[in-house]
């Protein structure tokens, strides 16, 4: 399912859920096996029914597994919603879909989890069982939880984005537990490797799924001191958010929805910025290097070609002594 | 569904799962709504991938509800199964089968026991839901586990029953916790009813599904004090088991299988047993009064006729002034 990779290439991609791994997704096919890591948010993880949810890690999962629903768009493909129907019927939240076979991954990594074992070590395990040959892996072993900032208080990430359907306007972000908590050994250590062909930010919401990752303590100091080129995508393309409330959250915060504003949040973070077509004539007001490509990923084509067009990206940063 | 009682007849039957289930539908159908209370084996129950699983509070549900699988034999009717084998994509433990339906019972309930609830509230407040006008509890809100003896060592009784299919001989059984186990209090106060028609033990398995039951600290006593009959409907007819392990139980444990060796465990407790047809012969020598009925219950009809033949029984040791 994977093609062989064409170079030795190794990258690290710091993500959120289903925009960035459509990405990841991307650059996992180009790469090849065992070339890949992926450090995912887990802002959005939460406590649902008595499991430990992760909705980014289980996107990426399943996405890179070829498991996920390409028609809904989240979980996975062939679910069954038995479990959501009974439920229901014995008066149980229900405003949180968890499909059948969704539900295992979640019974599971909550029982592991409680005998001890780190969500990094469900996480790879779960995805060497789905027979993915990249290394998936939460930004933390340790809580974070989004919480966004409304008119009417504070909710938390999973209440804002699947709750509310994210229709309260957002005031603030922030990130519970993200002062004591520490970045993920293995991706520190990606942070500092010499020899990563790419650090990639890919296209996931630069505030509720990046920022997460970027306030982890040490990890904006890192991701500034690495030898490896770093290259964002833009979320936005045209003045609108690729997917997801990215463009109604800038409007809220007072930001113009536009590539400036992402080069402006990721500054002094990036050695190149990747934006669409559409945002060509941007490219020259921008003070960042910048590459010009179909950023919009619709097709599993257009995953392959803008993985292709980062890593290319990247090889010419490093060529042009800019990283 | 449940056809208007047609008697205010009040009962309190005491049940584990399949076998006795049937029973207690046949009396749910037959007293009609408000009139049965039935106490159930909780020593079956057990801690199953983090979740508190009663496999026998749950039959009875189900098949009181009217949801449970007749051709399967267990578990709900159209049931799905994607979270097993998501379950077993993940490494996780598939010897126990949960369906996708069954399941929200399971995450639900342990949710709200970890919240605080009891097991009965749990328990009662699901019956509800599901339509049930009985009063479905289990035999006590504390902690019992079945322990079975075997030649290997003692095995949890879910571990021996599903897990190893009953293939082991059983040398001894016992009720972990039992020794500090309350009686259910609603349980105890109906013991002591004197406007009760009947205490009806089911034809369940007597050492592994009624036996917990009576070893609760002050059943047994408040048993044999019962002003209502107390009547046992043997669960061997013809030197055979109705269903499941029961015979083979009983010949490892050096018990003949015969309705005498049934009418001898419960000694001392019963006002009368009842007996199939086919052990007719036995009436007379059995030192307990008797009534010969078709004790199988293969169809609903079946279920209906032998609960109203404990009925008409119970009326009967009350004018005859047995009970």
């Amino acid at each position: 399912m994977v093609p062989e990779g064409t170079s030795d290439a190794r990258v690290l991609a710091i993500c959120g859920g289903i925009g960035g791994a459509k990405l990841a997704l991307g650059l996992y096919r180009t790469l090849g096996p065992g070339r890949l890591m992926v450090a995912i948010n887990t802002g959005d993880d939460f406590e649902h029914l008595g499991l430990h949810v992760s909705p980014d890690i289980d996107t990426v999962t399943y996405t890179l597994a070829g498991l996920n629903d390409t028609h809904r768009g989240w979980g996975l493909a062939k679910e069954s919603w038995g479990f959501m129907a009974a439920l229901e019927r014995l008066g149980g939240e229900n405003w949180f879909m968890l499909g059948d076979q969704d539900l295992a991954t979640h019974v599971q990594r909550t029982l592991r989890l409680k005998a001890g074992e780190t969500l990094s070590l469900v996480t790879t395990d779960f995805a060497t069982r789905l027979g993915i040959e990249a290394r998936l892996l939460p930004m933390s072993d340790d809580s974070v939880r989004t919480i966004v900032g409304t008119a009417d208080g504070p909710l938390a990430f999973q209440r804002y984005f699947v709750g509310e359907q994210c229709r309260p306007a957002v005031t603030e972000i922030s990130f519970d537990g993200v002062s004591t908590a520490r970045v993920q050994s293995e991706v520190l250590a990606a942070l500092a490797d010499e020899t990563l062909a790419a650090i990639v930010i890919c296209p996931s919401n630069p505030y509720l799924s990046v920022d997460p990752i970027l306030a982890l303590p040490g990890f904006r100091t890192a991701l500034e001191a690495a030898p490896a080129p770093v290259i964002a995508i833009s979320p936005i393309v045209g003045g609108r958010a690729m997917k997801g409330p990215t463009a109604k959250i800038m409007t809220e915060l007072g930001l113009p929805v536009t590539v400036h504003a992402v080069a402006e949040h990721y500054r002094g973070l990036l050695d190149g910025l990747i934006i669409d077509n559409a945002d060509a004539a941007e490219a020259d007001a921008l003070d960042v290097p910048v590459a010009v490509t179909g950023a919009v990923m619709d097709t599993l084509e257009d995953r392959d070609r803008l993985a292709r067009a980062v890593l290319d990206f990247a090889a010419s940063l490093r060529l042009r002594g800019t990283a």
